[in-house]
């Protein structure tokens, strides 16, 4: 529940640009990597104080700035200052409340992504919020926590496979992009495990509990899709190509992003529908089942009320029944019983019931 | 329900632009106020006579009249004639029925909003209707009662805290405007934790009760919804900046109250998504809990009845009945009894209905 | 029913524009009245035969000719051969079985409208058409039956109130065509006292019958909105104001109409999820009782099918049965029969079914 | 159910183009009827061989060529020959299988529509595809079996009655078009009979076969949909007369017929909602029934089960049972029940089920 | 389930456009056949290596290059190469997860289709991705398996039916779309079946099993639509000829392609449709079964239980019971008996429940 509404009250009422983390604070500390490489050169640095990065403003080779943990407003007001960003742009990377969305500033872009992970503990799917930010040499990528979701292409970076050394920082950008969506598909794979699990508990052992696990996943679902379907519109924004900092040939590649985003809608709403149809199945074998307890109940009762009536009537104690004194009065009744019962047996079997 | 229709039959018949005000009178009496500033100066006064106000007409500063409690048709004409406002925008304003919407009028813009609040007895939520005029140094607004919404912003204006004071009308709208949307999240954080304490308690203790609450959620998120909709369609109107009156600069500002609109619809969105899971898992509890208690009615149902019946024979009084003499004839039918009893347990557990 | 689907069979085979009329007679007789106004000139007459209203097709001042009745096809052929009317629209004016529309022939606009009110005797909602056309100085208006849907325009005419005789043609058009929106409101007014008397009887009273008016609601919501949705989209038509008919002036005032169009849609579909929202209520409500009955029954039976199965062991006839002769036999079977009564109270009691 | 897929399997691997009849046989013979006139003129003949309608070919009158009846491959291959229609026109003609649509080949214009009548038989819905060939002069139409509803065309044009023999030839086609969409409208009067007879059915004496008819319906409805939402593209795409082939004055006609088309949907789709509401319905009021059924149950069982108990007590055989010796035992007993009973009814009737 | 989401894990963090094959190795060997064609010549070679076909590249006949089996990621390395494809395009060639999908690289046109089929072994669908390439006289088709889809169209290019061979590479490319699509009507053929089959097992015999059915079906609906939905974008694209690799003459086929992939999908969804109505029925005509089992207990129940009672009652054991010495006392309970049953019986009656 948390998740879909964070505290915002403390924010009430402050001029809009004044910065105020919103979200809980998940990296112990703040941790700000530099990379910066040309196709020649490569050069990593973790970095300690803000300033450290300002260098690199205007080396004409591309420069990744990444910021794990964005809890100081102070480490974010510098580089603001620095890389002369909008104070609404600082206000959105700490309001992790965000929803995915692309903003273009002429001098650079502003992405605000969402990636959702399991939680291993509670096994429920959480929510972290990527900011980008893409300039003419330049990419800076937020992250709320040190993730991993970044590390092949640090990777690549570094021993210089595939084409991303020889290409400019919206290549970069893109990539990151890029390693953001196939993130979806990895959770849309466990999804789809748990998915497959249930289909099999429905039908082997369906339990109050299979309910509970059905809803829980259509939450997840409804969850997933807030964040993939702005996600559509952003990439499908940075594609149509109307800013300069974007070459045409990334295009291609974000083109590429784009019919990915689109897949992993389709297999939400796939799975959506899917669980739809679970619960509907669910709710018909718990309804067919009372049905037949309610047959085995009818059957049983409606054997037996008669008889148990006919074993009533001779059980009266008027001094004058003529039954009870003859021979073979009680056998009579036993074959009585036994022809009603039969007869019964026989009118449930015609009309279905056995 | 009288919220959603207010009584129009006093007005039917009437040319339009007669002036005259549907809804219920929430404040005492009219008060206004006029805020009046630039970055250097600064005046704030509460006018007594509406008269006091025409002075602020043509001054350069930024002026921002403030209307509170609108009953008195009177106040209302006195400053449309003296702002030149059309006779229609008058009647809207009178109009606590409307929904929001904006008007160009080219000299000026006419804007109507609703705010939502749950009121403190009987919680439900109150829709209060503030409407705007922005003119090219005037800003004019107009609520039902003396409310609190605009407080921070009067605030930020007196000690000069923010880029307020050295911004001209238009970005006194826009911050207008972002505090009603601002106050909307307010709202849904009221409506989050409603809806966190209902899932619990539909896990711990669902109750007939609980069915209304979901109920009554469920329509504050229709009437929140009606709200903000077209509320999204105003701004997103504003922000397209089609009006001379609002600035470039201020533009990125309204995009920005903009995305929190988007927000604000995705969030009801989801509240809608949930509430009705909700509603959902309620109705299947029901149905679980119905289903344990016709199984438990079954089982002893099935068990007992053919019991008595075999009690039931031997309490017959035929004369001639041979196992009433049988040394151990209680005895067995005892056992025969336990018999059946067991069997019948055993195909219950077989059948997992136990 | 009847009113969804009107005999069209008569017309079947007819070439386009043949003049039949397809509906229920309403007036008992066709009467036509001619208004005829500038600002400083009024004249208003009843008038016997069509003729009487030629003279004022060339006349420079504002001239309606209201006709209610269009049972006699004679009437409608002489007015559209005087006035210049298209068969086809001829034919639509006597097919009151017409979907609000709006054409435009350029000489003239062509208008369909449909209002509705509820039926004293029937309490049902009953439609009728009306048919406008605004020529450049002529309005001409057709209604089914006498209506009182234009008397407060009358009024104003007469008393020179409002703008309205300052104003030309299409002023008037507009002033029609706002008080049938004005007409919505006080059948919604209508339905919306419905709604909340449903309600109440909904939470202390829910009988099969109140299912019956739930649907009956629904079914008029349906019909009210086949009849709203159109008539939006023709004010719109008319708003964009692409014919010279209608003047800029007049734009703002059908800005103010489709407002109310807009408004009345908003309210129907409030009414409509709130409706289907009271659906659900009932249904719930209605399993809420059966789930009660059905628990009183198990706890009934649950109790008092063993202990009878007691009794029944010691009403048998058996010789030697030996609790018959103990001395507390009796005494201790009611014991026995207390002690698993109260158990079972306490098992019920635990799994919350008491 | 065979109607919405048709064995396309004969055809499959042949190459595009190839002309093989898809559907049944629904006419015993292919007759070919030539109706040719202009004003003055008229000439109506029924040919034996194809080759005699080429004449009119070049003929400066409008030649109407009908044709019932189209399982003769050779015919339609000789007109497409001789009046230079594309292999793909002929194959869409053929195919029985069509969904409406409009497509223009400059030279001429090719309609596919559909009509559905109730077979007298089955009482089911059965689609005949009528095409439509409008050339310059030149009008054909291609019907599955001889129908009547072109016969009062053919009539008017006899008489001369009403504009049709003033007129060229895209009026003919629109004259056909028209009297395809008013046979929807007999259509949906004998639908909007079956609904009113079921509505009755209903309210006094539903059955499951009720439910049969509602599903039927409902399937009907789907039907008629599928067949008329394509229709109404195609007549807009007419209506907005991209062709040179459509004269602007038979614009207005087309637009008639295309209000028409959107009052067929409109009223399909209230049939739709009518026939949902019903289905709803339905099935409370059966569960109304079951809940009655229920409650009777649960009266008789809640009263009698505990007297019977106390009966079954005092059929106990102890040989101690001090009441049995009471001289108003028996009757003190049967006070006790008398008391027992009348406070359950009371209970029963506190708490409305009865 | 599994073909929902095929293992990305093993591509996670690779650069883009390296080409790794994901999906089941559904053939067991590569096959390349190339097939060389104009109107006068025509060449068929089935070739061992990929350098093979490589001379084909600038010939001014139609080549071409169908590739069954895509798992050896080499051949297509080298077929890239050679044709001078994107290495994006390689990558989704040999991702088999993809979306059907097309992209103009302006040298070339790229497509991904997908085919369905029943499995004979599992009566699942199983798709099969079929990806095309054309370039100016080249098509290139890769199949996961050696299919017949394309036979047919062999054929005729083998025996210069049809007008295949006068054509050039965009008729064929063509001709391979036509008959992808013409394949669906093949699956919707074999659905048609089931559905009809299910129909009818729906009235004669309804069992849980038929639940499953229409869940099963259901689900290839689902499946169905996902991939012809977007097919209809891939035609429309094509259709709308903004490549020049596509003549005009050739749109008008494309149409008829556009046109058969529309009736795909409205068959679809009438299908779609068709299934939920089935689902109501079934779960109705269980719910109407039920009924039937509680009106039979309730009418045994309530006619025996009061019988029961009065049994009872007359087996009680008090020594004063005036009724017990009556000389016709046995007869006379009999005889209410009878009253009772009979009277309960016509009650039952009275009320319909028999």
């Amino acid at each position: 529940m948390r998740r879909f509404i964070k505290k915002r009250s403390k924010k009430a009422g402050l001029p809009p640009g004044t910065l105020v983390h919103i979200g809980e604070q998940k990296a112990e500390e703040v941790s700000i990597t530099v990379i910066d490489y040309d196709e020649a050169r490569f050069q990593e640095e973790e970095i300690e104080t803000v300033e450290e990065c300002f260098p690199f403003k205007d080396k004409p080779t591309v420069t990744w700035i990444n910021v794990d943990g964005i809890h100081q407003v102070e480490v974010l007001e510098l580089l603001g200052d620095c890389f002369g960003l909008h104070p609404l742009v600082l206000e959105d990377i700490l309001n992790t409340d965000q929803r995915p969305k692309m903003e273009d500033f002429s001098e650079y872009i502003f992405v605000v992504l969402k990636t959702l992970s399991y939680n291993d503990q509670s096994d429920e799917l959480e929510p972290e919020q990527i900011s980008l930010i893409l300039g003419p040499s330049l990419v800076m990528s937020f992250q709320e926590r040190a993730g991993d979701v970044f590390d092949p292409i640090r990777e690549r970076i570094r021993n210089g496979k595939g084409r991303i050394r020889r290409m400019a920082a919206d290549y970069l950008a893109y990539a990151l992009l890029d390693s953001v969506v196939d993130d979806y598909f990895l959770v849309l794979e466990q999804v789809g495990e748990k998915v497959e699990f249930l289909e099999e508990e429905l039908v082997t052992n369906p339990t109050p509990e299979t309910l509970q696990t059905i809803h829980n996943l259509k939450r997840e679902m409804l969850f997933l899709r807030k964040s993939v379907w702005p996600l559509r519109e952003v990439i499908g924004a940075l594609e149509r190509g109307e800013s300069s900092l974007i070459k045409e040939s990334t295009g291609i590649y974000l083109r590429d992003v784009y019919d990915h985003t689109i897949q992993v809608i389709d297999t939400i709403e796939t799975f959506r529908d899917m669980i739809s149809g679970m619960l509907d199945i669910y709710l018909s074998s718990v309804s067919n089942r009372m049905n037949e307890v309610m047959k085995v109940l009818t059957i049983i009762a409606t054997i037996f009320i008669p008889l148990t009536f006919i074993a009533g009537i001779y059980g009266m104690n008027f001094q004058y029944m003529p039954e009870l004194v003859w021979r073979w009065g009680y056998f009579v009744v036993w074959l009585v019983m036994l022809v009603i019962g039969v007869l019964m047996l026989v009118y449930f079997r015609r009309r279905k019931w056995l």
